[in-house]
């Protein structure tokens, strides 16, 4: 099974971020707008159980924090991706790490960049156009985050929740 | 704000669904295949953690149970709905029962009938064919179901999971 890891942020945001997905983000069909905390990996659905277990005690460790989205920016040219920037706190790092660490400890592709994807798989100019434009906009918001969730992926590319975490509690 | 609650089966018996659901249902790209426990309802996001309190209360009353699916069957003339049936249990009534019940009560459009819709919105004569053809086939399946979600609806008519429950557990 492949599963994946991420925060959905308030209903206010993502129906922000789907206004811009639904003409830009190739995916916008396969999962609501979201923070990826943790990308996807390959695990066996039997070992499930213990990946949950791993997952609970980092939830347990982390209090809620506030998440900030400050301006739009780009992956250009890595990858043709445009993304609302969330500000980097220590909460998200050390999410990232704990759920990237111990059994969870895989390869990463990326260095982690918080952000919340609105635009990919463009091409070279309609993402520089886009972006262009996204990035004289005002998308100032913050809130607080006080849960996170485990998702796998369907055969057709869609991701399903499997369970949700609350940050800074015993499960 | 808009809420529901279903649960999502295994990965395997929500790709058999979607392999029907990509050609048959009209909400294809709005949810994962699943059994609805609760229809659609209202209620104002400032109640919502009364409300979670509220279904973790039933959830740690109902233990695991099996979910049984044994044929197609179809809501004609109703409505134009293709659906798995899936037997009815003594957890699944009551679950259902629970979860419309105190501040939870609903008026309900229909009788509880539990299901895991593969087709809606058809045409008459398609609805026919389809069922017809369906209706032969043979798709008894078993699994075992421990957790069920609260999910809200965004402005698109997509679902996002809140959080999911489990049964019989203290959360």
């Amino acid at each position: 099974m492949r599963y994946g890891i991420a925060i959905f942020p308030s209903k206010k945001l993502q129906d922000v971020a789907n206004s811009y997905r639904k003409r830009y983000d190739s995916r916008y069909s396969m999962i609501p707008p979201h923070l990826t905390l943790k990308e996807a990996f390959e695990a066996d659905e039997g070992n499930v159980g213990e990946i949950v277990s791993h997952i609970r005690n980092v939830a347990k460790e982390v209090s809620p924090f506030t998440l900030e989205v400050y301006k739009f920016s780009s992956f250009y040219p890595v990858t043709n991706t445009i993304y609302m920037k969330v500000r980097d706190t220590a909460e998200l790092t050390t999410l990232h790490e704990k759920l990237n660490s111990g059994m969870l400890q895989h390869e990463l592709k990326y260095q982690f960049i918080p952000h919340i994807t609105i635009g990919q798989d463009l091409d070279n100019d309609e993402c520089s156009d886009v972006y262009g434009r996204l990035k004289l906009e005002d998308i100032r918001h913050e809130e607080t985050v006080d849960r996170f969730s485990l998702l796998y992926q369907l055969e057709n590319g869609t991701w399903t929740a499997y369970e949700t975490f609350l940050l800074g509690r015993d499960h």
